[in-house]
């Protein structure tokens, strides 16, 4: 049997940190998403009864479809009246207002005049894509199959007309998402053509002359400038290219083609290694959203995207199908996951940031207004609804299916790749997981059923640990990252995983973080906030020193207290050997929680002062 | 008496590191410069034969006119008959080419259809001005009056067109020069009606609503956007804005107008106090060419025009009329001089940069045409000519009048402002200064005739000096920046100012530097070039510990030598204790001085690494 990762219906999360983000979700993320949605006309576009100048103008179906497929992934876990309802009411619309030929997308059925696939900038496909997930995601989990027949007629037509007339104005998306889709609708269905036209559109990138979406960013933002086999390095729109990465892998294990697997790899390498925040955030530039050259990664106009940070939890997801041995994908989900990826959403579930920087001055964005340079993005607080609020739905279905990443399996060894608390049903095995991670390094886990070789990926690069087999100390190397140990039915597992402060460094070459360490809690990307050290952060320097570990009360999580100086003086040079210091005392918050106390300065990596006090 | 400036046709440099930087621009830079505007059409374009479609097409006439003051100021201190002969042809020609009614612009006289005086970007009233600064120094040097006497002409046309009758399609200049210049002629031949045509000029300032002079970047790029008395931040293009404060601070000296005089203090406040490079280069942004926000300071990208540095320091000179007792303006002009406005000129005297950076990262630059980034300005290396070719016989015009920043007097005080191996002139006192300044911190200075009192300015905030008169140590306490000394006749001053080498630290606002250090010595900021260090200067931290000094031969320069770490690992991220480093000694050379020996990567500002080695 080949390694396949564990469905979440799989998994329950029972408890512990994660147990609490889902919880927020379901009872809080998903009737916030819905209520505002509903307010900016999304959820009633399906009825095309939208009038050009009322307010509320309808944005495109894949807000709502990813709302819906959220609702599927709550579902299946425990079901949910009242949000079916709703969801059912929508799809009532959509089976109104679909074309007699299969067609559907509200914008351009609500407009007589809008021809149909003409220009690839109008994420069509993108949202038949978001539609197609959220069918099989609620067939899946309620058995109701109209959405799904709804949008299989949809793709027939799709079908037709790109693959088998070539009557669109364009032949590849303009947004990845639809061939991600289709693979997903060929796992689901079995029928073979799906994977046909997710394979046809991949395989026609790069090989076409088509214009430019949006033409100042050239044809890379939408990465058509190659073709998939070719492209190796990551560039353009952050979130449409680890969508389209994740249909290659996605491609790749399901064909077994050689060439997209080295693509996949190499364009891994390139994120990882050279363009990923320590956040896992990624697509540096407000510009085209996207990717920038290697190491160019400036912390207050990071723009991060939230989607991008989940689009890049998908692909690592899928290079595990591709390389099932390896830990460091699972390394950079946990990376991404506490941090890039949950700052995105606030801690009372209710807002959203769509960017997500790694610094606030607040002090220099009132410079520059005062100076009349327009300030601009990155936003400074979250906001409950966005003009193009992909990221909200997106966060949530993303919660609601969390369960997807904490088990990989294969015939003889199951893969423990993320620590929650947790139930996991193998079939001949299951797993109990106990934990207090992140908040400490303890992991408790118990095998019934038939015993497996129990590979624990150790998260972030961990050193020290000790591991025990019911009760007695075992010693193991890690292999690939994983520390392997043999089970039989009963078996106790206990991983205790040192959780000491770390201060990190980044490659020199990234020029925005010279000079500057940022401080972690085990997984988790600390930060200074304002709110927490006095206002202005411009003049803080860290020293060496014990940093120790605390607990925010009031936050509800780990935080940490560093020796520091603060420096302060109104002339613009100075001799060092002049210049006075205040200590103090930093105190650090995972960055994933930042901005939530008010508008803040907020900084991730600081300077380093080698003078001491 | 009222505190002045002692002009260079009192003061000889006769030895040390300017007077071969002066020898350096008579034999050398006055020749390569009219050679490459030969070549480019700026010396002929008063013949007016220029066609459209041939290569060489002239630029505005403010180019020559700038190199022709050059030769003037040269001549004033040594006749120089062959470029003498050389300015005499293109006056010869500028009289053919006049207009009947005194209007002179080579490029609209050249053109049958061009406007007068129609749009304000076309810098009709810069060329104007420039021309009248060369007509009177030509006039001062050599006694021939014909330039001056064409240009007056021009002058009577302008005030007519203007002031008069307002028939020109704008009324402020586009770049501020003619408002100085007509208060040289004001100063030149006393009469009043040039004074108060460059008053008609400054007093229109902000008070009319015209055209901003390349829309993009706003009508502050000319200063236009404030009446003059309440321009109080500096803003729009550097050289513009220095040229209008020279302007300003003029009028003020002579006006007595306090209004004026406050605001040119805090304009040259928000200069030095927020906006200047540690070089005392100005103008942060390519984009105008211009200022921007306090504390915004790009060291890689920085633009410092040397116009600019050149502006900043005619500023500085005109603001000491304002505040004589104050060292602080000369403080800054010696700043600027060994700085931002040396590296504007190779060691050879043959090439010049227009911008200015603190940092040369070729790697960056690779990395960023490698991923298609338009790499763009600053260039790397200097250059004989330029499109906009204004800086090299800037840098050749100042160096002949280098004398002019020397000695301030009144009767009773001589200010000795730098510090340079000269005789100088105050008809009833003779001051001979002896000096290897900027080598070593030596200074003797001898007084013949009339004793007067010594005002010794203390550079770069030196704080360990010994002050010696006929070899006896004199204790006195610096009051305003200026040590203090009565003399005599035959008296001779011994000041020996401490060398010592300095870590500087800039203000924590400026993002660009936090962390950083920069070395000087003495009154020269430092830089290290990758040819002295290994390539690559990414990885590069300082360490604490005795900076030697010691003697670059073939640069013929001051050096300095500094424990220091290089920092490389591959990964985007690692734990601080896990990263080896490799010890190493940098080297850091002049400033003033990099780009001398090919392209190499160059850095002001280098990270301290606090955790040694």
């Amino acid at each position: 049997m080949r390694c396949k990762n564990l469905t979440f219906d799989h998994v329950n999360i029972t408890g512990g940190f994660w147990k609490e983000k889902q919880d927020m979700n379901r009872n809080t993320t998903i009737w916030s998403v819905y209520e505002r949605f509903k307010e900016t006309g999304r959820i009633d576009a399906a009825k095309l009864d939208w009038k050009e100048g009322a307010s509320n103008k309808p944005h495109w179906d894949a807000d709502t479809a990813k709302w819906i497929e959220g609702v599927a992934f709550l579902t299946q876990k425990k079901r949910e009246p009242e949000l079916e309802a709703l969801v059912d009411e929508i799809v009532t619309n959509i089976e109104k207002a679909q074309s007699e030929d299969g067609y559907y997308n509200s914008y351009h059925l609500r407009l007589a005049d809008r021809k149909r696939f003409e220009k690839r900038d109008q994420h069509e496909l993108f949202s038949a894509g978001h539609l197609l997930e959220a069918a099989i995601a609620y067939d899946r989990a309620t058995g109701k199959s109209k959405l799904l027949d709804l949008i299989k007629k949809y793709v027939a037509l799709i079908k037709r007309v790109f693959m088998e007339e070539g009557s669109a104005d364009f032949v590849t998306p303009g947004h990845a998402e639809i061939e991600l889709a289709l693979i997903k609708l060929y796992d689901y269905t079995g029928d073979k053509q799906y994977l046909d036209l997710a394979l046809f559109f991949l395989n026609k990138r790069g090989a076409c002359e088509e214009p430019a979406v949006l033409a100042k960013f050239g044809i890379r933002h939408v990465q058509d400038h190659l073709p998939v086999r070719e492209q190796l390095e990551a560039v353009g729109h952050s979130v449409r290219a680890t969508y389209l990465y994740s249909a290659m892998a996605d491609a790749a294990a399901r064909t077994g083609d050689k060439e997209l697997k080295h693509a996949c790899e190499k364009l891994y390498e390139s994120i990882v290694n050279k363009k990923m925040y320590i956040t896992g955030g990624i697509g540096s530039t407000k510009n085209g959203e996207a990717f920038e050259e290697a190491y160019r990664l400036p912390n207050e106009k990071a723009y991060t995207e939230t989607c991008a940070a989940i689009g890049l939890i998908y692909f690592c997801k899928r290079m595990c199908q591709l390389d099932p041995t390896s830990s460091k994908y699972a390394d950079t989900i946990e990376r991404v996951l506490y941090n890039g990826f949950l700052s995105g959403i606030s801690l009372d579930g209710k807002s959203f940031f769509y960017e997500n920087p790694l610094e606030i001055d607040l002090e220099e964005r009132q410079r520059r207004a005062d100076f009349g340079t327009p300030v601009g993005k990155p936003i400074t607080q979250r906001a409950e609804i966005f003009s193009c609020s992909c990221c909200p739905p997106n966060v949530s279905r993303h919660l609601a299916s969390l369960g997807d990443y904490l088990y990989r399996y294969d015939e003889n060894r199951i893969y423990v790749e993320q620590y929650m608390t947790s139930g996991a049903d193998f079939g001949d095995t299951q797993l109990t997981q106990k934990t207090n991670y992140p908040f400490d390094g303890k992991i408790l886990l118990s095998v019934t059923g038939e015993g497996k070789q129990i590979a624990l990926r150790l998260p972030f690069r961990c050193k020290n640990y000790i591991l025990k087999k019911n009760d007695k100390t075992v010693r193991v190397s890690p292999e690939n990252g994983y520390l392997m140990t043999d089970t039989e039915n009963g078996d106790t597992l206990e991983l205790t995983l040192e959780m000491t402060p770390r201060r990190i460094l980044s490659n020199p070459r990234v020029r925005a973080n010279r000079g500057k360490v940022a401080l972690t809690y085990g997984p988790m990307v600390m930060c200074m906030e304002g709110v927490d050290n006095g206002g202005s952060l411009e003049g803080v320097f860290l020293l060496d020193g014990k940093i120790e570990v605390t607990f925010d009360q009031d936050l509800g999580l780990p935080a940490l207290l560093c020796p520091a100086i603060r420096r302060d003086f109104q002339e613009l040079y100075a001799e060092e050997s002049d210049e006075s210091t205040t200590p103090f005392t930093a105190k650090f918050i995972p960055y994933h929680a930042f901005a939530n106390r008010g508008e803040s300065n907020m900084r991730v990596w600081i300077e380093r002062s080698a003078s001491g006090t």
